[in-house]
């Protein structure tokens, strides 16, 4: 071993984490090397914090210091329309673009055959119950445009429809600031299939 | 703020590191939020220790956690040579060749007068302090091969010949593996310069 051990460690530490190899983890660590000892301090506090304050919203499944979580307490927000989301990431892609002031529900995954992820595997049970209040009248439903996401928004229509609420996909088409010219076949194909009437 | 702030304040520490922009720092707070806590909690105990237990040994100013460092107290290695490296990394990238038995001395940095650094910022008096240890009687030069390395180098080449010690400096040329016609006009002439005979 030619790095002294509290070094090893750290380097072993950060070469754990996805996409860092180990000349990546070594320039981090020698970096954590040159910080102030407070800002170390604070980076370890960090880790440990979202590992022993954060959990699960017990409404929408999100991640959350607080139960319920920020947005299902808000009060300000539309009761009629829940967001269905995989992952938090996703969430706070919708909340970025500052349009959807109704409420969300994590899922924590998506239904995988290929992944042996069933429906029992991600958080539908809690949809499926927050459902009962009256107030609901729409489901988005905001899964990735892939195979995985798609199964699952098919999954949770046929499932929710018999609730008597309408159920919507948001739209695929060309991304703003695209090429026509790049864009795949199946994309502009359903470019194509979701086009609609200027006024 | 969309996330928590738990999470929110992993994902600031970890893009304050170099490398990390927002979005890989997002990816990799969200890598701690699935691992295990002990494993959090190790990750946090190693960048404190990094803090609280390393510092530089008082002969070679290598980072160590003991003083001497192992190198500098390992009583097998030759009294007679000591290699002059920038910094911590290079000296490992000397014992992974497992060729050199000597000792080092680091000198933190090298001569730069673009960006102010002049030799008393770097390890320069502590190594001009072990040269009255008369047993050594070369000292090898492996700077970088780069314009602050070569100042570096020549400055300590003039310091030191007057104590009577043989000064060298690592060799210029082709790296093994390399393609001559790939490789740079100053490589080229270096290599010429330093050509051996053959035996």
């Amino acid at each position: 071993m030619y790095y002294p051990e509290p070094l090893a460690k750290l380097i072993d530490s950060f070469s754990k984490l996805p996409g860092i190899g180990p000349k990546t983890a070594s320039r981090l660590a020698f970096h954590v090397l040159q910080m102030k000892e407070d800002e170390a301090i604070d980076f370890a506090k960090a880790l440990v914090n979202v590992k022993r304050n954060l959990h699960y919203c017990s409404v929408c499944c999100n991640i959350t210091d607080t139960d319920p979580c920020r947005i299902c307490q808000d009060k300000s927000r539309d009761y009629s329309i829940i967001c269905v989301v995989q992952e938090p990431k996703d969430l706070v892609a919708m909340e970025r673009t500052k349009e959807f002031n109704g409420f969300y529900h994590v899922l924590h995954g998506a239904i995988s055959p290929m992944e042996g992820i069933g429906p029992d595997e991600i958080r539908i049970t809690e949809l499926v119950k927050r459902l009962s209040d009256e107030r609901v009248q729409e489901m988005i439903l905001a899964t990735n445009p892939n195979i995985e996401g798609e199964a699952t928004a098919m999954y949770l229509s046929r499932l929710v429809k018999p609730f008597g609420i309408r159920v919507t996909r948001i739209a695929h088409g060309l991304p703003v600031g695209g090429d026509l010219e790049y864009a795949d076949e199946v994309t502009l194909t359903k470019a194509l299939e979701g086009r609609r009437e200027l006024s």
